[in-house]
């Protein structure tokens, strides 16, 4: 996977001067996934691991629930200018009574709602929609644990450091052991491999793991940790309103500020242990 | 606009123990743009500059390309659970003779590329449809005005004190001066919200100005960009493989990593003043 970093000339402009040299990005490239021979959707992602991301984005969107309900995926001879495949088409083959998603209503599953879309009826659709709420899941996780999650993901990181450039998602258990860690160019793809991963590892819905992603905890995010039963998640930044809304509602533990020594627990802190309760 | 933010509990937990203490989120709801009766998109945002929004979002789609092709802009009215209206779903009106948008192909229109889809469809497309390339734009930039700027944004910034969890865009002229600048729980909101500041003040093509982005470069708020005539695109941190392709092929100046006193040029050089060239 030669493709998941691209090297660039670029002018190095300090204080003192500059000077041409090459670097490294991360590589970006358009992903179009076809479902049943319909293209559903193209997302600009970081090569690798498609596979994994097909079957995340399916599994957060509600499409399928196991790894069988996906019969086969593979890459679709798309040639680029250079006449090579660019294995930037990805067809997938849905198990047969798999009803095929609503191409109109893709990346965003609530505008089905025709009026009055709100918090509460973007709310609304993700409960009934997921197969997994976490809300029974009495895994419990210790404070110190989580404060050295964020190592471990950065440690598991290994193009960041080169590019500066990617977000990053991991999967971890209760204890800090590390499951699985993906990184891409988009802060949902990342999240969509890890997940990915895991329901063709079988291990969906994720009880008593911590899913831990690199920025911000977002709306969307919480929804696609919702969809696969994950308990908490932790975010190095800070979540949105209705990230903390709808993590309350699926009774997912939701951490955010994830930095050196301390956190802030925003809902479902019954999960998270700490030394002492001083306030 | 008391929407902005919102207020939640938190357990701040530190090495020392936890305490509960109310905590200021930003504030993310979706917003429904409907363009001539028909849903359009829903795109989870930091509410307020809605219409901006609309007029960003429509222009780097290609859909408008001044302020008179949209004739009006109104919110719906959407009752949200307490019965009173959410704003958030804003019902835009076409000028006569503009064309709509194709719903299924809106948030990338490089959809329509129906095989082949690759770096090159997706750059083909965009050249295509910008009426406002940068290229002949002969405007210059020192690098000690750059290196001022992101100070400049984070002074702006109003919410992302208080709450951390917000992407900032600012407009710059040449010399520094700050034109206008927005927040958002979406990257690509706070660009397209400046963007129809642009727009509404018949500022398009932003001929001479400097785009600043607090986050990374990706390839589609290098589009957002060339729709609307920018010719410097600076982010606080990298540009993504493909976001440096379309620049390059834009002739737009492209900066990464501006922190501190350095800056990488990734295209585009000939705009950035430097003091001395050693390399």
């Amino acid at each position: 996977m030669g493709r998941v970093t691209v090297r660039r000339p670029v002018l190095r402009v300090t204080a003192d001067g500059s000077v041409r040299r090459p670097d490294t990005l991360a590589a970006e490239e358009p992903l179009e996934v076809r479902v049943n021979g319909r293209p559903l959707s193209v997302t600009m992602r970081t090569p690798g691991h498609d596979v994994e991301l097909a079957h995340g984005f399916l599994l957060t969107e509600g499409v399928i629930h196991d790894r069988e309900q996906l019969a086969t995926a593979r890459y679709c001879d798309s040639p680029g200018p250079d006449g090579r495949n660019t294995y930037n088409v990805l067809d997938v083959l849905l198990a047969p009574g798999v009803q095929p998603p609503d191409a109109s209503v893709t990346r965003n599953f609530y505008t089905t709602s025709s009026c009055g879309v709100c918090g509460k009826a973007a709310l609304d659709s993700v409960r009934l929609s997921t197969r997994h709420s976490p809300a029974a899941d009495p895994v419990t996780v210790s404070a110190d644990t989580l404060v050295g999650v964020p190592a471990r993901l950065r440690a598991a990181q290994r193009v960041f450091d080169t590019t500066g450039g990617l977000h990053a998602a991991g999967l971890f258990r209760a204890t800090g052991e590390v499951l699985v860690v993906r990184e891409d160019v988009g802060r949902h793809n990342a999240v969509d491999k890890v997940l990915g991963w895991a329901l063709l590892e079988r291990r969906v819905p994720l009880t008593g793991c911590v899913l831990m992603v690199s920025g911000r905890a977002s709306f969307e995010l919480v929804q696609k940790a919702a969809m696969a039963g994950v308990p908490v998640l932790a975010a190095v930044s800070a979540p949105s309103s209705l990230a903390v809304d709808l993590a309350a509602e699926q009774g997912m533990t939701l951490v955010g500020f994830l930095r050196g020594p301390s956190m802030n627990v925003y809902t479902g802190a019954e999960r998270i242990v700490t030394k002492a309760i001083t306030g």
